[in-house]
Formats: C-alpha cells, sequence, structure tokens
C-alpha cells in the first residue's frame, strides 16, 4: 500500500481536491490519501515548501508527495517528479518541492513529459488533477520513475534566506506564522547552539523595531497565560509565542518580517 | 472497495462530518470515503449542485455520491437515491442530486423509506446522519438499489439558467466564484464555439454594468501578473480571472449575478 | 482494522494534523483515519470536550480516540489513556477526554510513561504527535492498554455545569454555537420531559436579557424562513435556532452565556 500526500493552496470549497483524489483512486484504488496542507496562502510557494518540509520526516520511507502551488501552471514550468533517498516528489518546477527533497538527498529528478501516465486531455489551468494526480497514482502502482520523462539536471531552487551573523547578531526572517500565532523564524537549533543560547538562557530578539528579552522556555506553560516567551518549535527552528495567545497579533508580526536575535546584554 | 464521497454545506468544525463517517464505516468498514467539499454556502442548493457535478466525472463508475444541502430537512420532502448509468446519488429530493445526475444518463429514482436500511431513531433534523450515511453504506455493501424503497417519477429538478442568445450577445449568470475568486459563467466551450470565439481571441464582456475587453487565454501567465483575462476553466465553462489575483474582488462580481459576452467591436 | 479519530484545536493550515498521520501511519499502516475536527477553538477544552462527546457514540466499539486540546503541553499535566466499556480515549489529562468517556462506564485510565511507545524524542511542545499519535498506533496494532504505563485513579474531571432548577425555572448555559448558527443548550430531552414541555409546546426562554416564546418544533421547516424556533438537536440537547437563518446572530448569543427556561406563562 502506497501513501499519498496532497498539499496545495486550493482551499477546501471547491471541487479542485477532490477531483484529484478521484483521478488518484481510479487509476490506483488502494491509494492511502493523506491531506498536508490545502490552505497555503495563494500563490505563496515559500510558505508550501515550509509546510511541506515540515510535515515529510514523518511520512515512512516511499511515501510519494504530490505538491501544487502553481502560479506559472499552463507556461513553460515543466512538471517534476525528484527522487530522493527515501520519498517521491510530484508538483510545479519552481522550488516548492525542492526544500524537502534537498533534506533527503536528491536522487534523479524528471520531467513528466510521457503521455501514457497523464490525463487524455491535458487543461492549461489544472495540472494538479491532470498531470501530478495520474503521475503520482501510476508511481504509486509501481511505474518505474524513469518512465515518466527524461531526467533532468537543471530546475527550480527554493530561495530560502539563511539567517547572517553580524557584529554578535544573527539576522534572520519570520519563515511562518502558524495558526495559533506562533511566529516562527529560520534560526535553527544549530545556529542557537553557536551563539551559546541553550534553555533557560534570556535571548534579546528584535522585530518591527522593537526589542524584547524573552525567556528561552521549554514549554509555554513555563510562563504565566498571555506572557511571551521563546521556544524551539516542533519543527526545530526558534519561535517567538505568547502562552495561551498568539504572538504575531500581539506583536503585529508576519510572513517574511525580519528579526534578529542576540545573546547577552547589548544596548541600542 | 466501494468509494463514497460526501459533499455538505456542514462546514469542518462540528461533529455532523465525522458522524456521517462514523455511520458508513460502522456499517461498512471498508468504505473508502472521500470528502468533495463541505464547506458549500449554508443551504445555497446551486453551489452545491455545481460543485457536486464538477467532481463527479473524476470518480471511478459505482461511487456512491451522498450529498446534503438540505434546508428542508424534518419536512416532507423525500430522501432519494438516484442511479444512474455510471454512479449512485444519495440525498435531499431539492435538486442537489439531479445536474449531476442527468449528464450520467438518469436511470432508475428510489424514495428511500425501507427503515431497514437507515438508523433506527431517525431525527428530524439530520437526514445525512440518519438516513443517506446509512443508505449509502448499505448500497455500498451490495443492497439492490431498489431494496431501498418504491421508484418514483417525479422529482425536484435543478433550476439552472442556460444562456440566451439576443442581438449577438449570450446572456448568462455567474455560477461560482471559486476560493481563488475566478468568476465561473455558465458560458460552455459549445456555446464559445457557435459565436465563433476560440483561444487567442479577444472577448467582450460585461457585468455590474462594466463592459471589459479581454483575451481568452490558454493559461493563467499569458498576461501579465495583476492582469484580467478569461479562459476556459478545468470544468468547461468560461471564467473570468486575474493573473495571480482574485476577479471576483477586482470587479466586486457575486455568485449569481448577470454577465453577457459578445465577440465583436459592439457600441453600446 | 482499527479506526483512530482525531481531534483538535490545530486548525487545517499548518503540517501538524498531517505530521500526527504519518506517525500514526508509520507505526500502524493499515490504521483507518477520520478527523472528527480540527477546528476546535485554541485552548477551548470543553467546546473540544462537547464535540467528541457528540461525535463518539456513532463510531464502532474498539475506536481509538484521539484528543488534543493542550494549553498545558510541556508542563506537568500527564498523558492519559482511557479505556471505556466500549472504545479508547488519548489525549491530555485536562478533562478533554471524560465527559465521552464517563458515558460509556470508564473502565482504566492509565499515565503513558513507557518511552518503548512514544517517539525517540517527545517535544515539549507537540505531545499531539510525539506522544499521543504513537500510543494510539501501537494501541490499534493490539499493544495491551496496561503496557502504555501505571493505571492511575486521579484525573482531572470535566468542569460542565448541569442545569439548576429553581422557582419553575431551569437555569443553564450555552455549550455550544455550531456553524449553522445553532444555539445549543445544556437542557436535555430528560430535563424537558420533567418539565412537561414537549414537541409542539410553546417554550419561554431567556438569554442576554430578552425574553423569547418558541415553539418547539419537530423540523426547522415548520416555521416559515428566518423565523426563530426551539428544537431538540441531533445531539439530544435544546437547541434555539432560526429557520435558514442564525440563531446567534439574530440573538447575538455566545457559548457560555447563560440561558434559562420555564413552560407556563411567567411575568417578569
Amino acid at each position: 500500500m502506497s501513501i499519498i500526500t496532497l498539499l496545495s493552496d486550493f482551499g477546501l470549497k471547491d471541487p479542485y481536491v477532490a477531483e484529484m483524489k478521484a483521478v488518484i483512486l481510479s487509476i490506483c484504488p488502494e491509494a492511502q490519501i493523506v491531506d498536508v496542507s490545502h490552505e497555503i496562502e495563494k500563490f505563496n510557494i515559500r510558505m508550501g515548501a515550509f509546510v511541506l518540509a515540515s510535515a515529510t520526516p514523518y511520512f515512512p520511507s516511499g511515501t510519494i508527495h504530490v505538491a501544487v502551488v502553481d502560479p506559472g501552471v499552463g507556461t513553460k514550468r515543466p512538471p517534476l517528479l525528484v527522487e530522493t533517498k527515501r520519498c517521491f516528489y510530484v508538483g510545479p518546477d519552481n522550488g516548492l518541492l525542492i526544500l524537502s527533497a534537498q533534506r533527503e538527498e536528491i536522487c534523479h529528478v524528471y520531467n513528466i513529459t510521457n503521455p501514457t501516465y497523464v490525463l487524455p486531455r491535458v487543461s492549461r489551468t489544472f495540472h494538479g488533477r491532470d498531470i501530478f494526480a495520474p503521475a503520482a497514482a501510476h508511481l504509486a502502482r509501481g511505474c518505474p520513475p524513469s518512465e515518466l520523462g527524461p531526467e533532468v539536471h537543471d530546475y527550480v531552487l527554493p530561495k530560502f534566506a539563511k539567517p547572517r551573523a553580524k557584529t554578535g547578531r544573527l539576522f534572520g526572517e519570520v519563515l511562518h506564522i502558524d495558526d495559533f500565532g506562533n511566529i516562527v523564524s529560520n534560526f535553527s537549533t544549530e545556529d542557537l547552539e553557536k551563539m551559546g543560547i541553550r534553555e533557560g538562557s534570556l535571548v534579546h530578539t528584535q522585530f518591527r523595531g522593537k526589542t524584547l528579552t524573552l525567556k528561552l522556555c521549554s514549554a509555554y506553560g513555563e510562563v504565566p497565560a498571555k506572557t511571551p516567551l521563546a521556544i524551539i518549535g516542533s519543527g526545530d527552528f526558534l519561535e517567538f509565542s505568547v502562552n495561551q495567545g498568539s504572538a504575531s497579533k500581539a506583536f503585529n508580526v508576519k510572513a517574511g518580517d525580519s528579526v534578529s536575535i542576540w545573546p547577552l546584554p547589548h544596548h541600542t
């Protein structure tokens, strides 16, 4: 039994997600379909890449991940199949798949061109249903990846900022605001270790021109309700949170905003 | 293994959808349940019928579609089972099922009256759980359709406007606004062919008192970002879109609005 | 085949629900996962308990219910496994599971402490993925409940108000506002019978300082569209509704508000 996951910016109101599932089950009735998220912000490839890369490590090896955030649908951007050491990724060539795939080591990348493995009639507006879903379903049935089209070595890489160190500070950005209002930064646990910041330390942070001194907690409940804190989130990035509240609302922070941290008292 | 699809206006916050799935799996544990949409606008039978009819062609034959947009629940409107050449439809007799069923050729329509195939205690507020879900699950287990109740020949037809031609223009209406803000009209590809409008043509359109001249594109990316265009949507209806934007917001258009198109320069 | 249900306040935008499903399917690939709701109001244990208790009676016996509304995650509140005469419940020890479990008669309650049955690395922010999902999946594979940790006899009980009778009135509160705007009270059918209120009766009700006289209907359609009514909801509690409208909007009522009813004319 193969697991096929779906991620998109389609929302759940329209028939689009169901149409993809219908195509998959028509080709591979025993596929187990799992939704990752269909509430990616419209056309926000970066958010899609982040959410996909957060979820994929927990799926068993052999899982086929289909992801569709695809502002270039119908133009020349090719449909891709990426084979890694653990899994498969199917979706548009715009960087969406690659953040997650790179972490698993990419083995081969193919353009999906073989008309045998897509729908007989391919629309110019909905490759999720017409190309990606049937290609994934054929893979789930055992079709060899190289059957889907020619191997390629040139594909779009995700443009994810890495934090930069400067005069004792680390400058990064907000990757994601989750549904609780947690502010997810791009500072990894490794980055924190290098700066000597560990659980229990105070960490200084600046965003939106405001400087805060927060405790790096190991649980939200270490501070009183409605109090801000820093914490290593479940995806291993530093997050800024408010216990039982929304940090993004409290500090008016959006995805893409700049943020910096530094470990020791620092006079601005 | 049978596929049972679910469509409703219940939303995903409340326990209602889960209760339907629980009833289905209690009767037919091997059913494969697929959600079509539970975000149909409350009591909007027309939107439900449109979303259902868009998704059903992609499901394999033998699929059982359960749809519940049911303002008349508990009154005398009967519960229906519709058997077509391809599939089964289960839901209220208010037109919701018939748009999709008609496209597959209706073979038989039954009232669901046999108490053996519904829950022992039928509430007056939730036939989705108490009648439609168990009837569908029994069908999935192989119960013959005619067992569920008497065949009927009189049932509610959907009142979907067809476009009307007048003095060289085609007058229609907005069927649906999708989650991207695409404006889905009721002009079919056939309608366009008759008017000599084809991909690459300019098409004149009027809605909300405003006249626009749009290119009939074959992909959103044929025009610059934030630019309006016309396109054949994935459901084979003419749509008005804004590349990487929301046409419904840009033009303040709602489902049910009037819209007209004409092919050649026309002085109003 | 085991059914595992999931309920949470995570929403569907983030990767959190998918991560729980991924963990479950990695341990128990044949589990059938059903979402109850992920749209519980953030940190609202009472709403979670109500929605869970509404859905669980419809699932087959042996179902494993995982519920996560968990403001105390990472603090000392223990992870629980509750075994009832019908089912299993897995989640935090904060009352969330107990309302539903009590109705099925609780047999044993365990703290989940055995590291063999949780993820190798348990975060302090996401026990849904790291403890509850793997524990449920091991149960689904046949692991005996007592293997997960020591039996306990002390656990948090839900603080759900029962209606109080006083001078011929019954005083209660609003348990839930559903997505249709129906106002679900905590008056049971039994409470109504004791007061001699039955279908067809008029019932007097007071909320937000306003007194209304409503017919206790057996179907929404018994009153004209946009007209208020009282009705026994599908969960067997008295609800205040507006036919084809939203009662919560019409009367500006929220969950937690006080409400009273009385059967006969009463001068205030």
